[in-house]
């Protein structure tokens, strides 16, 4: 959702099935649903009969899968699956997962979701001891430990590895005779067991994807657990005891699909209620509530009915993918902007608007939406931001690994304003959004992880504390982006 | 918007600029706010001092023109462009404008946006006279009756080919040494003039066409009116005096995009005026308002406001396009269904809720959704459409030809509401149409074509007339597709 | 063959089968042993029960129709198909042919191999008169010619058309109910007709396609010829008696494959006599005897064993397609040719070699072979081509149209041989030419066409007239190209 | 060269240069005239001041490296390439090489020519201690050991694991501040050095490599030798002393080009002797000789010179690719064959013909070109093999690793005969190639590997001995096949 003028990326989507002949294609329908979450690339494997086979690469799910006989190739009555983030550089199919490794005793398949804290020291002290490693993704590191496990069984292999790698992360494994999902200890990234009507067991990133297959929601998976599916239904086993729930509140804020449920929580209805109770924290007196599509939309509604202020459609984004070019001058790249994301002049024409969004970032996207608006008449623009101000990076899988680029983590609210041209800017307050989504876990802030906005990390940060404390020293001013 | 799941499509959005150092770049930033109103093809013929190139294929803007490289080879200070709808069946590259005619004395470029009714005989009279065509499209058969002309001069030309065509259309050309515009005697395509801030002139199907470049709105372009565009500015002159205003009003219903304004209206509001009017005409009792997305969000909210039931985020869209593949099983052909729309159980389940669309075609679509919110746990489904009954074939320019895919044509209200499954069902009336899209030209209808619901058409059918009067006599029941 | 590296370009081949379950697939194999006269597009025209179809695309044959199901949409029993020749500029797919015309009363195929010399003045006369041409090729004016005769029956209208257009030309029409070939009054061009064991009859520009189908040589069409293929079989018609046998040289010099026989004689003997008789005419001592790959491979054996002296492999020709980058450097151009063609080290390494190659057009080739040749250590380089030398441009389907770029119109032998570096230069003479072939039809040089040599046109020039007198006049020099 | 119609296939061919500032082309053209040896994917590993990257696909080198752009993003003045053999199922382009890997402490390209014969058993246990692989190539294991080699330094470590693994291997590897390769103990595949005008140096598997780019050739690698080339020029060291040649005889019979050079010996000077060798042994009273394009002209040439009978061109290659369709009847798959490969009616007609073949391995091309002989008329044909009879598999890197593809191990020659439908097959004796070949190593049968002939292999079998034992005992018929 509006992913391509947000610098915040998830670190992706993964889905799983075992005990639908069709396994691949429900993968796919499963994948599509969380195309959201990882626009990069896309890959299945397949399990049939113990024979696992696999296609992946770079693109949309749409561009990977082409026409019927891509999933067709891959046959079988069990399936993984994988979508993953967009980023710049590191366009490589190596990365792109789920990754299918083939040993003379066995083949095995595997999709992650999240980072790992301590995978570069992992990684080093692997390669030192003769691994090899074929990709950039913290991915393989799981596998070289448990391919070096000395334990007796494959699952005390995996526990063993599970414990070792630390950070966020949610796994589904694909072996030949079973396929096994795992969550980090607290949980972090959301992941949920459904079941098909035909009694398929399936686990996926987002509830909606359980939806979009017809699949009925059974279950969170909770922190430290494996889960083991085969033909004989699925069982519940720990890696480790010492967990809490630190569930990422930035999937409620901004990345999870409003027809997600986390947590027993539905997403629009955690988003409608930022709106509403922003509406009560940072009133304003207005003509209209326009929210940045498509994000945002819950919770400018929220906003609306809780200020009585009418919901208007002040601003469209063109649903069609625009390519960016080469622009050769201003003038035309302010119109490429523009292709993206329009003011409606015909709404805001002369009116005062509230411009609810979900999160600033940099506050480029920001500074060019209240630009629009005001190009197109609005006679003030008031910014409310659903959330708090972003001034901590994430390690948990969340690409924002420096404070550098977080506007609010080198400015005061005033200075931000100013910077965005807007009339007026609020923020929630973090109360506000641990009340707005309301969960009652006994863990630090209700069971979320609220560290992009206090700082306050529920792990120890391993081989990023070096450059966190770095990062606390910095100051960029963002007046001149 | 949701074109995926309407069987309405709109022939055609249309482009031209003329005065811009990179026409070709600034037509592609057009038609890409442009793409809603087709998406089979796409082209850009180009003017580099009085020589025409032009490159056109099939498939999306983004899919045709790929790199930069693609826009540089269409060097120029004018151009033209051309996004095609989608049907099924007629995928030829031959057909995709615009077009680019080469003569031993002059090239010309040409596209078209809307449908001829007296194309068929047209085509074979010019046949027997040894003309030769290469596309099924209409708008060859304009260059034809140009070309074989006895006028005196390339205007006297083209005025006597504008009198021999009839039905709805809206023509760019990109001559040599000027880009003209033409609009049928009706009005019945939406055609707008705008300025660029360097002076360059812009004409486009809508006003969200300027919006994206930086356009200043100048005027819409009149029935019977022929626009010359060239470098001494524009000049207006007409092929008929014999005018009237016959708008389409599923352009603003469905077809164009809310931030266009068409004759002076912004869609949005038409819209939210719409879903105001059928709340009180209209009103029902229930816990929540949901709109289908894309198109009739607008709508929804209008209802919401106007009947003060909150309103819902209940249906989310994927943004992302699913391809179509062949589905061997009913479960897996309903689990594609949900791939484009999905309910939310967290916002729906229990409640009574007043689903608001912009029109029914066949039904299918509307039985889909109410399904799924039932499915979703919806207690009851009160279906609003914003606008009244489709019940007459369209031959100015919207893919209806036949009464047969039309449910209303068929069915009675009440029947339709026991084919869809809903609760209830209202439609807006024709009277609460016109005025919540408040025209006023002194003309049937205040200046609106509502002849998809009356059957009142402004003109003769010419080669349509037999076919039409034949589909008023076939009946169809819908319940058992 | 070697076509990469020859400023030589046939226009075209051309193949058609009727009364074959599988006619698209008898084309394809038809059309890949036409491939050497055309590179640059190829298509098909399929026929099933009188509905035509077609597939056409840039590239060669294998690129053109990827899978089978290119192929298996082209249902039908009867199929017309064509290889387009390469050239730099002019790469629109619209210039692809066989083109299919839709009409209201009929569709029609047309594949043309051939120039005409007064295809500009009819086009402009077409034009003036209404027509509209929709590609570059001289090939749309024979339907316009056909679609405007007053004649009663499409047979009169077809020869009023073949009366009317002018200069080397062989075309085969498909038709709803038959399929045409017809052959200019010169017969400039090579036609032959087969018939496959199943009784289908076949038609294509050489007998090689026939062999590759297992089809069995019939008979050559004869000048002014229209032959006729139906169901019943094929009848001969004419639309002209006035006419002679000048058979295109070139041809058996350079352009049709070895196995193929024109006019009764195998091109392969012919080449080989053509060495034989140059082995005679300029004799020299030397080690060996080397043949330019492919073409003049015949040629070199024909001398070696005339003369006595060994034929080695001395050049070899890679057979991968190399592509053409832009290369940076004189010393990376130099490596690009070296891609195409090696001289063989160990084999010509302080030895005198005797260089046979078909022709010489610009000399540039020659020029690099003798390098690389003394480059790779032969002491000594005494080129022999085995055909006189090229002075007069053809207007009858080769691509030589000017004698700018002809070296032997603008220098002596002498000249040339100092050009080229080497170092002896001999041609065969025309007599030797004419007698290596040995024809005996009544007409000027028993039968063919040797313009090219001596500047003895067959018939009027037309359009190109003045362009020729023109040409006669200027001079080029080739020692700094 | 013919490689679609021969069951024979190479594996693979590699290039390096180190000095060249645009190295990534150098290597390009390097790998063009090296494309013979492998068609199933290429790839290119620069190194642009110690930092390595690549790019790898599958298919031919010109379909991989499309354009400029494509080798401008390999910067760098080293390089290294590899050409893989085309396979039927294993289309991975995880096999792609060269294969570049990137540790925490460096990085490190790797292309490989050749098999090894204890890769299984290798991999095992390197999985067993813990590895990972992922590719199904053996080139993979090298890096392994490599990597876990206790030895202090690279060039040691690089040694441990060149003792470690067994068979036939070139490999040349890329790493940050030189570029080495290295040749098996037994040198059975070709390796030279050359040198670029500018001083660079260069390694291939063919001397044609070094032509093409315009590089002189320096020496042969020699078996066990490491050449290390960096900016200071190339030094020798060796990984093992006990060695001894035992040089692929195919390598001159088949596979190399003919103007490459090995072991100082001129390959197609090599078969122009296996001819005129095969002449003598084996006369027969024909018309003419006749060389099965393109492979084995040479020979042909070398009989006819021999013979005094005189070479004619009797077959034809088709130089264009043919995609090999699912060819419905048995009509069409003949047809199939003509694509490729034609008989000259007009030459072999009613004569005694000779026909040259390189070798012979199903049997099943022989019996086709025969086939194809007979049905252009001609009245005997009498099959000579320039090699001895194929009875025993390869396991140095060519494709024949059962007994049961090979006609010979199966057949007595008589049988053979009958089989193919000649009126009498003749192959060169073992010493009759040995002779032609003309080597004078201090080594049996004077340093070439004659193993396929006489199942005389230099090395123990390790991993295939079992199998190899297992197929002596097996026998096939070929005469239903």
């Amino acid at each position: 959702m509006s992913y391509e003028v947000k610098s915040l990326n998830e670190e992706c989507g993964i889905f799983g099935v075992w005990g639908h002949p069709d396994a691949a294609r429900v993968t796919y329908f499963g994948l599509h649903s969380l195309q959201h979450r990882g626009q990069e690339g896309a890959g299945i494997v397949a399990n049939h009969e113990g024979k696992l086979s696999g296609y992946r690469d770079l693109g949309l799910l749409s561009e990977v899968f082409k026409d019927d006989r891509d999933l067709e190739n891959l046959q079988g009555s069990a399936a993984i699956g994988h979508v993953r983030y967009a980023t710049a550089g590191n366009g490589s199919v190596d990365n792109i997962q789920p990754f299918l490794f083939k040993f003379y005793d066995c083949s095995c398949g595997l999709a992650h979701n999240g980072n790992l804290t301590n995978a570069r020291s992992l990684r080093t002290e692997l390669e030192r001891d003769g691994a090899i490693f074929h990709s950039n993704s913290d991915t393989e590191i799981l596998m070289h430990l448990i391919r070096r496990s000395k334990a007796d069984n494959w699952l005390d292999q995996l526990k063993e590895a599970l414990n070792t790698v630390q950070g966020g992360f949610a796994y589904i494994l694909m072996r030949e005779d079973c396929m096994v999902a795992a969550l980090d200890a607290n949980g972090f990234r959301p992941l949920a067991i459904g079941q098909m009507k035909n009694g398929a067991y399936v686990i996926a990133s987002e509830t909606c994807a359980l939806e979009v297959i017809g699949a009925e929601f059974v279950r969170d998976v909770q922190p430290g657990e494996i889960i083991i599916v085969n033909d004989e239904g699925f069982t519940v086993d720990h890696f480790t005891e010492e967990t809490q729930h630190a569930i990422c509140s930035m999937e409620y804020v901004y990345f999870a699909r409003p027809d997600s449920n986390i947590a027993g929580v539905n997403v629009h209805t955690a988003r409608k209620n930022m709106g509403r109770r922003l509406a009560k924290e940072a009133p304003v007196d207005a003509d209209m509530v326009i929210g940045v599509p498509n994000s945002s939309l819950s919770a400018a509604s929220g906003f609306s009915e809780a200020s009585g202020i009418p919901y208007e459609m002040g601003l469209v984004k063109n649903q069609y993918i625009a390519r960016t070019f080469i622009q050769p001058t201003q003038e035309l790249r302010e119109q490429g902007v523009r292709m993206k994301l329009s003011a409606v002049r015909g709404v805001v024409e002369g009116k005062k608007v509230i411009m609810v969004d979900d999160s600033i970032v940099r506050g480029t996207t920001s500074r060019r939406i209240v630009q629009l608006l005001k190009e197109a008449g609005a006679k003030e623009v008031h910014v409310r931001i659903a959330s708090p101000p972003l001034k901590y990076p994430c390690f948990y899988g969340i690409d924002i690994q420096t404070r550098k680029e977080l506007i609010a983590a080198n400015h005061t609210i005033a200075e931000i304003c100013e910077c965005i041209g807007a009339d007026s800017l609020n923020f929630l307050s973090e109360e506000g959004l641990i009340d707005a989504i309301g969960l009652d876990f006994d863990a630090p802030y209700s069971g979320l992880c609220m560290a992009y906005f206090n700082g306050d990390y529920p792990t120890p940060l391993y081989d990023y504390e070096e450059q966190y404390q770095a990062s606390l020293k910095e100051k960029v001013s963002f007046f001149n982006l």
